[in-house]
């Protein structure tokens, strides 16, 4: 299966939910609705939406069923980047080729830019039309993902990192929480909203760790460690930092052994998100 | 009934149910876990988590059946507090005479323990040993007070406030979006775990929302107008706007005729909140 064409395939069904889980940028006030949607829209790949229509695919569901889960993770990474954007964290005043939303809408607009995005998330997945014990389970896991054990956290490890530093394990438990965690909840959102039981849940949740990792170290190779301290290149090398991706893809793979047909989509994007080349 | 010692009764136990639901200050990042405890301990008043137990209560149950919403709602209230002060926006530097977060801890920080809070209030919510379709609703209600239709809109609005606006009308919106949201969601919250039926959280929100912008114009006297342009005293008056916050919790007080004793609570609550002095 070709991952470029399932996202490609993908967006447009996304970009729709997407742009009905937020009020229009003409509601009041203004400023702030246009501001939530500045970075969202066109916005990248959405890599981590079709991760969550691929679990529900590999849990034997429609896609479809997922997106309340796809749309609720894309909005977190969205607040997330904003804010990581800000002056008092990385100070940046583009991002994909676009000035960012401090830059465009001030910082006081797109620091509550983002703290609604994270709130907005949470209503997306809170009013998915599915029975109340998966959506109350994929809420869990979105809210763990983001929180101080995870995004939040991996957060402020990273922005203590200092150029010096190569300690594999810190860096790879930075990778995890601030990567990985939040593609996992893509993952396990998507598949408790299909449905599937624990066991598959689990799997998973494993799947999508390893993979986390492993899409981090991705961008660590395609950046050569020139731009953040936190990186397994300037850690131990291209190669090594290579070939421990490419352990990790396999290692993520062989969970999803046995599924058939309905988990390629989650293979291929995997693949993809690791070799980007493909 | 008395509602300060009513606040005084509840408070160990909604702090103790606040610490279990964050990791402990000693957690690594340790900045960020203490920066999230800041501001939360020794905390206020406790008023809306307070709110969330009585409404438990004026629905026939324990109160303790709304802790997890008593919890979520102090913690986003917390959050936003935190980002309030933060220099992009009103730039505080004392808040319940100790240094703001960002002041103690840096600006960084300060944001990133605001946005784990959110996160860490949905957690809890989500996390509530409750029937699942309630759990559903009241996450769905605290989403809604938390984004840009209310506490995030109200809080641009009041940003853009200038001193020479006088219109009660945006005055009251703001209030109501800003102040009377959240209260609103930690009683609708609080009842929905406690299992009341939808007529009674109708009447619970119409309650919380006459209350909430009566105990924003409570502020606005106390404040007397000084310290923030969109106040109603100085849209109105003093007299004018003591004698609006009174018929607002007249009105608010109607919606809970006839449910007895057990909404007791709340009426103490909502007639300290508007009036801070029995």
């Amino acid at each position: 299966m070709d991952a470029r064409a399932y996202l490609l395939e993908r967006k447009p069904v996304i970009d729709a939910a997407l742009d009905a889980a937020l009020p229009p940028a003409s509601e009041p006030p203004e400023a702030l609705h246009t501001a939530m949607r500045h970075l969202l829209f066109p916005g990248g790949k959405r890599l981590r939406p079709s991760l969550a229509l691929a679990a529900a695919e590999a849990s034997g569901a429609a896609p479809e069923t997922a997106l309340p889960a796809a749309v609720a993770v894309e909005l977190v990474h969205t607040y997330s980047l904003i804010h990581d954007d800000l002056p008092c964290m990385d100070d940046d005043a583009l991002r994909r080729g676009r000035p960012t939303v401090h830059v465009q809408f001030g910082e006081a607009t797109a620091l509550l830019a983002g703290d609604a995005l994270q709130s907005e998330a949470f209503a997306a997945l809170a009013g998915a039309d599915a029975p109340a014990d998966r959506v109350c389970a994929a809420v869990a896991d979105l809210a763990r993902a983001a929180g101080s054990r995870n995004l939040v956290g991996g957060q402020v490890d990273d922005l203590g990192f200092s150029l010096s530093e190569t300690d594999v394990d810190r860096v790879e438990s930075v990778h995890a929480r601030k990567s990985a965690a939040l593609l996992t909840a893509a993952i396990t959102a998507g598949a408790r909203l299909a449905g599937a039981d624990p066991a598959l849940i689990e799997r998973l949740a494993r799947f999508g760790r390893s993979m986390g990792v492993a899409f981090q170290i991705a961008d660590d190779i395609l950046d050569e460690g020139e731009d953040d301290p936190c990186s397994l290149v300037r850690a131990i090398g291209l190669d090594a930092a290579t070939r421990r991706a490419e352990a990790l893809l396999a290692l993520a793979l062989a969970e999803l052994e046995g599924l058939g047909e309905g988990a390629e989509p989650l293979r291929a994007l995997a693949r993809f998100a690791v070799r980007r080349s493909e």
